[in-house]
């Protein structure tokens, strides 16, 4: 019980931690200095992630990995919007 | 065996996938637009992950985890010197 508390903090933590940068984005209309590269790996990363975690039927590693998934693309597009189309 | 590629790969994109922000925050001395809370919440995050993987027993959550920290330390680190020393 007290692993899987570990276990939800950490996943909270890594999951949640992608929030402040979309709330950043949005109020500086700046993400210019996030790079491409690294979004588009943590992309394919928890896509994968997300596939293993089903294998080994961990909830924690499904849900943190379907969350991040979301946030880190909106970070991409936001990225991308601000960039290309002016803010 | 197969499933052990798919988290290995997994678990390498999202590690190698802060390099290429290393990269880009030394070329460009930049990394104001980078959340310092979010890199704060993945430092917790992946500290616990590692905790939770040593658990498991699971290499592949132990080594990435390892490797992720340190990578977004060194993202940390400089974010702050390039603001606080100058470039």
């Amino acid at each position: 019980m007290g692993w899987s508390i570990i276990g939800t903090i950490a996943a909270l933590c890594t999951t949640v931690g992608f929030i402040p940068q979309i709330i950043r984005g949005i109020r500086t209309k700046e993400l210019n200095d996030v790079s491409p590269i690294m979004l588009s790996l943590l992309l394919l990363g928890c896509s994968m992630w997300l596939v293993y975690g089903l294998h080994l039927r961990d909830i924690i590693i499904v849900l943190a990995n379907g969350f991040t998934l979301s946030f880190v693309s909106t970070i991409f597009s936001l990225r991308f919007l601000y960039k290309y189309r002016g803010k």
